[in-house]
């Protein structure tokens, strides 16, 4: 095939794909906050969420972050966003659950967290709100994801929300807007790279 | 089973956990800059990438950005971090292929872009560089596989890159440290929602 056929034909296909993405968009004109979820086992679940972040506060959004698991104090977010402008930042967890090894005390802090998250579920002038790691606070049943979703659900029409971490309960799937499976197809850890700072923290 | 004996086997399973996660960390020790690659159908790619902009940010780092497909040039994340001390942010593509529908001179503008993101590869300087959607450009064959690939594993040893768009090509996938495949669960156009401000842009 020809330089100048491969241009035509390839063309043709972008005038019918431009055609039916027009159309997707065209049909979908409702506004309104989005519920998303970022969930599974690969990287990006977290950083997905501070991406977007960034994008609130591109728009004058304010933005409120709650980390429900706090891994380490030293992250890169934290110290970037923290002084940032219309940025409202809670770490409120004391380290992955097998590293308190105290299931009374996880869940006591898990529902002082959800109590910081549910004033920024009912504040009409945050326009994103990140729930980081809330998904692990549900999946060891530190909270109840009835309790979680209602709150969810009654927040203000624009507002949106991500929740992060593995093993998102199906009834938050089932309430959610948007939800990406972050899959891991190889991970640097297993190439014996350690977690180096501004990728992984 | 009664709330203490409930308490009590999951302190035992985080032990096990604990010393599970202990020695994968203690084992994965060499230090250098990681190749991620964000790829799949579902939402987060470009997002996850921007989070690790904040994050290197964080760290005092340096960042570079190439946009190779822009699809608007309104978004959040670009107004948000072009002005950001440490950033520099180049938008390089001229809308999505179907909307150009000129072949040629698609190739021309990613040949200039893979230029702008050579010369940050070659900066050691820079400790971060995302070139957001060059899979686009890869797939539809507007640069070669294997000089991009070529030019990504010559980067400085401790640069960090992030990869993102849909369709990885196999010689990308294959040099990479980490790669995520974002899964769409479900997405809120399906339920009509239009692409909102501070979440699609």
């Amino acid at each position: 095939m020809s330089e100048q056929d491969r241009d035509s034909r390839h063309n043709e296909r972008m005038a019918r794909k431009k055609a039916v993405v027009d159309e997707k968009i065209a049909t979908a004109q409702a506004e309104r906050g989005v519920l998303l979820v970022n969930t599974g086992n690969g990287k990006g679940k977290s950083s997905a969420g501070f991406g977007l972040v960034a994008r609130a506060l591109g728009h004058g959004m304010k933005v409120g972050v709650v980390q429900f698991i706090k891994g380490r104090s030293d992250t890169g977010e934290e110290a970037f966003f923290r002084n940032q402008p219309g940025v409202s930042w809670h770490v409120m967890g004391e380290g992955f659950t097998w590293e308190t090894q105290d299931r009374a005390r996880d869940v006591a802090t898990a529902e002082a967290a959800w109590d910081v998250a549910r004033g920024l579920l009912q504040d009409p002038s945050i326009g994103l709100v990140v729930l980081d790691e809330l998904n692990i606070a549900l999946k060891y049943r530190y909270l109840e994801a009835d309790t979680v979703v209602a709150d969810l659900l009654a927040r203000p029409t624009l507002q949106h929300v991500v929740v992060t971490g593995r093993g998102a309960p199906p009834e938050l799937v089932e309430a959610a807007d948007t939800v990406t499976d972050m899959t891991p197809v190889k991970h640097a850890f297993a190439a014996g790279i350690k977690a180096m700072p501004g990728m992984e923290w």
